[in-house]
């Protein structure tokens, strides 16, 4: 295992990301804080370019390559919010990127990454491995992979969104008691502990899971990497990570308090919290530790507590659903 | 007529509400950009606190009071974002407010304006002149009428949306061809107004209405006071005043370029984008200035333009008739 990132690597990040990302905003609600007895931040990553925290991470690695292998390009396999960050990052950059996305993934999200100027390369699900189509292309044109969150670069990317968000909440003066991010494979909320950290060294800060996909929680809880049962079954479809990555566990390990787990009903309610009283729109898997939060598992009373919402990459009739839930 | 308000009057409000209003982003979207052939940004007040821009002009009216009256309290009609608004304001000022409201206002509007501790006095739309309710308690308490829109106070708080807008582009160095905003009696877009032109004398700056209640367009047309026949029957909720008021009025036709008029349809279509593209959600009314640069009413060709999302106070039902747009 090589040496864990640190503070320091996610400003370097931070350097790298300025003028590039949005400084979204820290969200507060008036309402949400009375009812829940504290104060409630929610770091709005929705509003972010691609709709996602994610462009942050793939960014920094792109700036973070040596030039030669830049102009090789990059490849990427994803079918949601990695792609449209990693598409546009490169974009921005000028490098050619190539994502290789299911044949059957939401026809928006495929229009979307080509938008960015991405070459698609389309698999099917059942035939074909798109690990091995991926790396096919790599070994063929020399372009270099660019994994969804297991990697430091990818990770300290990320975590400039807990920097940003560390800092915000001290200019306003507040001294955050937790923090809690969404987790998938780890690059977010272990690199948004870095960054919270590095401000606020006193800060807890905690992943959020799905039920049933809490890899990460058990993970932490067992000491070894633990792997879900399932692969498919939450709303939550960013977060279906089988299990923790081999550079994210030992670092949530280090940083990260008790993983936090809720049900996809607690996220779809959550989720019409966004809309009725922060007014931002968040897709199921960015709002799982608002759901953490609004649920009392994240407790708020008497605290102060921030909240990444991670990205806004939802269907209409996903969201739906969640208006639907307003009693 | 008094003498007309102006950008240092915006600067003064500005200093006021430092601290107090969030300082909303300024979002942007590349998909829509490359679509709209120019770039195209968002000033999102529906992040702003109450969900909505009215406490810009409601706090900004209550600091610029006399100690002596503010201990008498204020009062206001409103069905919607103004009373929200004042309530908030006059909660954070420890000011007394009581706010008249119809008695078929939705519970939610009514729950949330007595969150904030305003006293709530109903009234009967069909018997009762609000007006008399309001002035009547004026009298009995010597409470200070905080009105809607017509007033110097109110313009000028609400202006700061616009000085925050110009000096966000100017940040990043976009010199703004035009920018529009959301237009019912004309105290955030004359304010806007100021408060970019301040900034950017070059930029044009246009309200935008609702069809059937372009009272401000016909009006800056004729040169003199038009008032819409229809006193009901838009989707924009917020933006049904009658006629352009006596102070917005003189103003509008010194600071502004022409009325933009959209349709029920273009605006539902604006949320539909909004929600898809910029993760906010925006209530009709808010989303008028928006749905003009989509149609091309308010041009973005070749050019840079900003607009003011004004607000984010939308019932369930809705935002289901926006997200049902999708095409």
């Amino acid at each position: 295992m090589s040496s864990l990132p640190t503070f320091a690597d996610v400003q370097a990040a931070a350097r790298r990301l300025d003028g590039i990302v949005v400084r979204t905003p820290l969200l507060e609600n008036e309402r949400v804080n009375a009812k829940l007895g504290g104060r409630l931040f929610i770091k709005a990553e929705c509003l972010q370019r691609t709709g996602s925290f994610k462009i942050r991470g793939a960014y920094n690695f792109l700036a973070s390559m040596g030039e030669a292998d830049r102009k090789k390009g990059v490849v990427g396999w994803s079918s949601g919010n990695h792609a449209q960050g990693l598409a546009e990052a490169a974009r921005l950059m000028g490098v050619k990127a190539t994502i290789v996305m299911p044949a059957d993934a939401p026809a928006l999200k495929v229009a979307n990454t080509r938008a960015s100027g991405a070459e698609i390369v389309l698999y099917d699900r059942v035939k074909d491995s798109r690990e091995d189509i991926g790396l096919g292309i790599a070994r063929k044109t020399g372009a270099t992979v660019v994994p969804p969150y297991d990697h430091v670069w990818i990770l300290t990317g990320q975590g400039t969104a807990g920097l940003e968000l560390a800092e915000q909440a001290k200019a306003i003066g507040v001294a955050l008691d937790a923090v809690a991010a969404p987790c998938s494979g780890g690059g977010l909320s272990t690199g948004v502990a870095l960054g919270v950290k590095g401000v606020s060294p006193e800060t807890t800060v905690h992943a959020g899971e799905p039920a049933g996909f809490d890899d990460l929680a058990r993970s932490l809880s067992s000491g070894r990497k633990e792997t879900n049962d399932k692969v498919t079954g939450s709303i939550c479809d960013a977060l279906l990570a089988p299990t923790p990555g081999d550079v994210t566990l030992p670092l949530a390990q280090k940083v990260l308090g008790p993983g936090l787990v809720v049900s996809d009903e607690e996220v779809l309610d959550a989720m019409e919290v966004a809309f009725r009283e922060y007014k931002i729109v968040v897709e199921p898997g960015g709002a799982v530790a608002l759901a953490a939060a609004l649920t009392g598992k994240l407790p708020v009373k008497g605290r102060k507590v921030a909240v990444v919402c991670s990205g806004g990459n939802v269907d209409h009739a996903t969201f739906a659903r969640a208006l639907a839930r307003r009693g």
